[in-house]
């Protein structure tokens, strides 16, 4: 290679480098709008209020999750939105609300225990006394154990011990923000194939087996309390028991770990321990589909408004609190972004439709549903014809905190493209760009069915510390500013996909990541 | 002055110092063995189970308190100590303890509250429900409009609203240590006379008055909480309501901000909410005297036996939790400060006294009592010939946190001698000595009475951010590496005290800050 070609190479460059550049140069005074608009007139406390407080806890097929999804419909009727709608995406299970909880230390003295219900727990019909077994964790997965000590469950509650508390965790902040340095090491996260997935849900769903041998010993209720579950916040979750085919197993309870290990403690010193639980909750059959909710803003092209930038995130939670920060705040955010983009008039070229994901916490169910109705034909494993027409899907669900960069999820094309969309966002915290990818949310159905589709980099603040999965995820916990500086970058990002000359370059579908579910 | 005299001034500057300085050389070889014998036999885990775990919660004159007294006293006669007793204080009102407690919300939808009774609430007698209505502070304090409008609270639960979460709060470690900066600026802290907190006393009992207005206009109970009631604590306390002359007013419950911000905007946005409550609680006026519980080692020198080293912390807690931090944890170090003296067979040559105070929650009473029935003679305000013999009292209750130094409480005359007592304990961290005063708990009434009297330095952990009369103030957030350094240096001290030629220099006793309390 002469000098001579290398200067006309490097000239090349150049060129494109800056035909490149222009052609993603952003809408920058579109951009500023927007700022402008959510600094000045934000609609994030209102909507956080009637997604959290209103609905309250908001788990896949109940009341709350409903109530959050009517309200949601009405809302973007009222803003002016199209085709707001409750759209099913298959079968889902159970509806279960719980009407009454306690669990009360009796012996050796009275006391209330920091304790929840398991979502979709078998109730206690009335208030059950007894005395506790301690089980290990790992005995508690052991059939061999189970089986053998049943005549010691009789009659008993059944506390899954664990470590005790490590006081050296509070030395740290419980809310946390990015450094430059983490900011510069993003690696990849939890990004799995839909086959691994549906792997981990059937091994999770094996601890029904363990859960089946207590109950047929005559035990009164399973109570455990995780490493997390401690300095006030509990984390409350279930692996089964919404399916139609799930068995009903015993009353289960999650609880503070500094309780349980009281309990221990005390058992082990040879006192005298009795608890008493009810558990009231309403299970219904009526109906047992999924719901999404999705609206649209059509687009103002012609030739462009067949084609579709998406946006979304799950508005199905857990229930202990009111999942404010998993993940009401990635639909705050997402709502708060198309009412935005709505009410300021931008007009975009292509169709903008937002999508509130149910069944997430279960599985992904309520986006990879839609993926399999809308893009993904499951049994040919080949995209459908809608698929070639989504530009992008953009989600929020890694808590309240503000935005810091996006995840392109290996696709290279996009960082040139990003980092010039992120530029007008440097002064509100948000330059990283990362080729690494994130998984366990939604983006990842979108991803395994070829769509360029993204989780943002978000701020950890207090979410994996205390509120995710927590009955401490509430409205309180969500930091306002930080809603509203997303909104702007949502806002701004979704806009910019509408009006881009051609649809995001998207990284080619591979059949191998989307195989059959067994749903 | 000439170079000659400054000479010779320097000279015996220099003698008087060495003379000081051997006269309070401590007796390291007796410190040295107090340390190997807490690190390798340590019994603080055993201690601080059975005083939080096994006694549960120890509100004073309840079941809890006499049963963490009643095992204190078998234990010191176990060790061999003598003396060992309850021994009673005053008069202090009825027992109470919980018996049953839940609050739920209702409507908007069915989910439980993160709240407790507070201590001597009035039953509920059966399960009360109703709606809210709200009332600020302020409101909360001012007669006129309580009375104004006591036609709106007939029938409905008051809620005493606040500030929202402050976010920002959880940016920083929940625990802390001291830094050397702030161990070199102690300040004057909470220090004040007898008539002082009298008059706060009778401040507090005011709200007893508002009490009785909204139970007067029919309302169901009154819910607060407190700007630190949240992330998962929930402080809880009561002013009032354990003197046999204490009027009974409305059940009362302290809750997490959290929960009660949420029903605050609820309200505010125009739903309706209606919760449910249920306390049941346990009283009793079978004994209303107050409790104290001494033991004692004896001293070995028979002219210095009748002298006297005393130590200890109070006993009593709220009750929301087991009261680890407050003040289990002193408790637990000087018993076992006790038992290594005891166990090791040291013989001091004064005798050594523990105390563990009951009533120290509602006003120091404990220990204020113990001085007035031994020490001053509250009539005359002049000192009993007791009084002389007490060579200082040693206090711990400022949680579970290491010693990092000693108040003198402005007696420059200890500061020498505590300087090289600290000396062999740098290398655990504790090398402070300042002559700034500390208050808040029982050392003071010592020091009102005119005996040297201290309260020990400790590192914050998490006492005020987290466990302070908290629902989290339980054994798995104590730190057991820190109790037993503590336990190590308060033995040290209180040996030490007992074997030094004389009583330790003491401050004059002033009838100014001892005046009639009105018990």
């Amino acid at each position: 290679m002469t000098t001579l070609k290398t200067t006309t190479l490097c000239a090349l460059c150049l060129l494109l480098a800056k035909i490149s550049f222009s052609q993603e140069q952003p809408d920058t005074a579109v951009f500023a709008k927007i700022k402008a608009a959510e600094l000045s007139s934000s609609q994030i406390p209102q909507i956080a209020h009637y997604l959290t407080d209103v609905s309250g806890p908001r788990l896949t097929n109940s009341a709350g999750y409903r109530r959050a999804a009517d309200w949601a419909i009405a809302t973007f009727k009222k803003w002016g939105l199209t085709n707001s709608k409750l759209e099913p995406w298959g079968e889902f299970g159970k509806q279960w609300d719980l009407e009454d909880f306690s669990l009360m230390m009796r012996l050796p003295y009275a006391t209330p225990l920091r304790a929840y219900a398991c979502p979709w727990s078998a109730n206690t019909d009335g208030v059950l006394k007894g005395s506790v077994v301690l089980i290990a964790p790992q005995q508690a997965m052991d059939t061999t154990y189970l089986i053998s000590h049943a005549a010691e469950f009789k009659g008993k509650f059944i506390l899954i011990t664990g470590r005790p508390l490590q006081t050296q965790d509070n030395f740290n902040p419980s809310a946390t923000r990015l450094a430059d340095t983490s900011l510069a090491n993003l690696k990849d996260n939890y990004m799995v194939k839909r086959s691994e997935i549906e792997q981990e849900l059937g091994q999770l769903k094996l601890i029904q087996q363990f859960d089946l041998i207590l109950k047929r010993s005559g035990a009164l209720a399973v109570l455990s309390a995780g490493r997390r579950s401690a300095n006030g916040s509990v984390f409350v979750q279930a692996a089964y028991g919404y399916k139609l085919t799930d068995a009903q197993t015993l009353p289960q309870v999650n609880m503070a770990l500094e309780d349980a290990q009281r309990i221990k403690r005390l058992i082990q010193s040879g006192q005298a321990v009795e608890l008493s639980l009810n558990i009231q909750g309403k299970f219904s059959t009526a109906d047992t589909k999924g719901y999404n909710v999705v609206a649209e803003i059509p687009g103002s092209d012609p030739k462009l408004k067949s084609q579709v930038v998406m946006l979304g995130g799950h508005l199905d939670s857990w229930q202990a609190a009111t999942g404010a920060a998993d993940n009401a705040a990635g639909c705050i955010v997402m709502m708060e972004a198309v009412r935005l983009l709505d009410s300021l008039g931008l007009k975009p070229k292509r169709t903008i439709r937002i999508a509130l994901w149910g069944g997430e916490e279960q599985g992904l169910y309520g986006s990879y549903g839609y993926v399999k109705n809308h893009l993904i034909d499951a049994l040919k494993m080949t995209p459908k014809p809608e698929q070639a027409k989504i530009s992008a899907y953009f989600n929020l669900d890694n808590g309240s905190g503000k935005i810091r960069g996006i995840y392109t999820q290996g696709n290279t094309a996009l960082q040139p493209i990003f980092t010039e969309w992120l530029k007008p966002f440097h002064d509100l915290g948000a330059a990283t760009v990362t080729t690494s990818s994130t998984g366990s949310t939604d983006h990842v159905s979108f991803d395994w069915a070829g769509i360029p589709a993204f989780q943002f980099v978000q701020d950890p603040l207090d979410y994996e510390t205390r509120v995710h999965h927590s009955n401490l995820d509430d409205y309180d916990h969500l930091i306002m500013d930080d809603l509203k500086q997303a909104a702007i970058i949502v806002a701004s990002f979704v806009y910019q996909t509408s009006i881009r000359p051609e649809l995001l370059p998207r990284k080619p579908f591979k059949k191998e990541v989307f195989v059959f579910d067994g749903l």
